[in-house]
């Protein structure tokens, strides 16, 4: 990178998307008079009567949840996508609209209400990625299926309105924008190269390290250079894969670690449970050929200073486009120090 | 619309994106356990001390406000973005950066640290008008300022530090991605038709009425068909004009009623100094023409429910796409049915 870089505003290019991001080097050294968010930092019980989440207690819905002592998935009771309805499409004028149908379901990660998954056994872990394959084919095998998102919305900071081990999957008829964007780019990539371009970024980020923040045999944790958050990461299979249905049961225990070590780097970071949303980016299920697809998951956190300070993409990010404050390497050397043990269990 | 929608999950595409939106109706029916937002409803004094932005304090950097008594700017002391620095741009394999130069200014509303847009006269709102001409214009004439991104963050849910009624504006060197992409769906509805697509656009709402919430002889507020935020709104001037430069005194007076008009409406719906971000959209300022222009302003409000829960853009809308709970429809009625009047002078 261009020393020049390290101390002066610019903007980096997003390889996957095509879009440009602000980078303002100098501008933490500004003081924070603004909002300082709550943290809930309570122990939580292994159970709690509460919880629409737990073991054998009542959902909303008035469905009671089974003695689940592995993950357990089932159809979100507050649904944002249907899978019956109309089907028609519409137009009038300049309104231009489409139904759209799909599926969201709920995977709670652990019988246990108190875990998160820094603090859950790596073999546990496996048996999360274990049921996201499995959710990935059942829904994609459909015909009314052409795309899967498994994402987990972590904290209440971003949403999540309960703090049971828990992440979503939205399945639905159409590709969803930020997929085609990544879709795009990929394939413009192989079309000149026939290589994965993501295979070819993680090569070139493994030369320099400056942004890598972990490894193992067949994942890397880095901090992309065209990072948007603070601390946002993304974890690359060394192999290129279109989806994590061709994960080996070597690649399954591999990810299930470097997601252990990430979240624990993560939480250690502020000495909170972070709060962040993860997502996994992989090839649609609508039939077709994806050679292009290089499957990866990215983390999104919202804090910047400290547990209680975030960063607010508001008014120029919203208007303009994203803008962050410090860089992707700054970020990645933080977090490549902090210690491997959890904050918690030292 | 499609009666249909009314109740069914579907999408709906931006016509001055390009980008598509899911709409689920029926969600808001789901209960609400997450996160509530605090609220500080403290009445303000119309000085205060401590504040960065009251005439003749003492700023953060050391430098001290006049004793103003109209609009006054001055350069952000934490700006993003700065006038000199490198000019080069850098590549390296699948790494791509390049140096950016501009300039952020500050600009207070008005001397009274109490007040906001709504509880403002609105000639008192016509002088922000007219600053925000000046600053479009002067800083838009400069050589290395291609864009000038005028808006306001407001309250702390917002990311805003200081209650003072201030926003902001970014001027830049290059144009930010918002911008081009309503550029390019403008421009190419320019060559096909030769008229503005928002201009055609308000025709065909006008028409409808279904998601006008306010209008005057000049302007018109209204849910836009593919409103992202809950109550998201945009000002559209009914003559087109490519910039808030060429607004005759005239429609200068009614940009500033509408703008107190809606805010009221914004801050009666749940009785609360009402947060969003607002932002000015117009032509980009590299000398070169713009027909198919046609400014406008949108605002976007985080709130949902209530003054304490807040749609959350998290998960699937950041690794998907955009998704909203409630139509348009519904919640240009809501506006449009609020009183007039502002609810702490009633
Ligand atoms: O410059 P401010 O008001 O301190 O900062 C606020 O607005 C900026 C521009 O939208 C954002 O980048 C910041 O995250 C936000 O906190
Ligand atoms: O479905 P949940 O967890 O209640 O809701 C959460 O995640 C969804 C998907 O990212 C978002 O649309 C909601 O705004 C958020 O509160």
């Amino acid at each position: 990178m261009s020393e020049d870089f390290n101390t002066h505003p610019h903007k980096r290019f997003n390889i996957l998307t095509g879009e440009w991001i602000l980078v303002s080097p100098h501008r933490t050294k500004r003081p924070w008079q603004g909002r300082l968010e709550k943290v809930a930092e309570e122990k939580r019980p292994s159970y709690d009567a509460d919880c629409f989440l737990c073991p054998g207690n009542k959902r909303a819905s008035g469905d009671t949840n089974p003695n689940y002592t592995n993950p357990y998935t089932f159809r979100n009771d507050f649904s944002a996508l249907l899978p019956e309805g109309p089907k028609e499409e519409f137009e009038d004028g300049l309104l231009k609209a489409s139904a759209e149908t799909g599926i969201c379901r709920v995977v709670c990660f652990s019988p246990d209400h108190s875990l998160t998954l820094p603090v859950m056994n790596t073999s546990d872990i496996v048996k999360v990625i274990r049921k996201w394959k499995e959710e990935y084919a059942s829904l994609g095998s459909r015909e009314d299926i052409n795309h899967v998102m498994i994402f987990e919305n972590k904290g209440d900071m971003m949403g999540c309105s309960n703090p049971h081990p828990h992440g979503q999957i939205w399945a639905q008829l159409s590709v969803p924008v930020e997929v085609q964007k990544k879709t795009e780019h990929q394939k413009k990539y192989w079309e000149r190269n026939k290589r994965s371009l993501l295979g070819d970024y993680l090569e070139q980020e493994l030369k320099s390290e400056e942004r890598i923040v972990l490894k193992n045999e067949h994942f890397v944790a880095l901090v992309p250079y065209w990072a948007i958050w603070p601390y946002e990461t993304m974890i690359i299979p060394r192999r290129q894969m279109q989806h994590i249905g061709q994960l080996s049961s070597e690649e399954e225990n591999a990810y299930a670690g470097i997601l252990k070590q990430l979240t624990i780097k993560y939480d250690n970071l502020f000495q909170t449970s972070f709060p962040y949303s993860s997502g996994i980016h992989q090839q649609p299920t609508n039939g077709q050929d994806f050679p292009e697809w290089h499957f990866h998951m990215s983390f999104y956190p919202p804090l910047l200073r400290s547990k209680t300070v975030k960063k607010f993409m508001v008014g120029y990010e919203m208007f303009a486009g994203p803008q962050r404050d410090i860089t992707a390497e700054q970020a990645a050397a933080t977090l490549r120090e902090l210690p491997a043990q959890h904050y918690t269990q030292e």
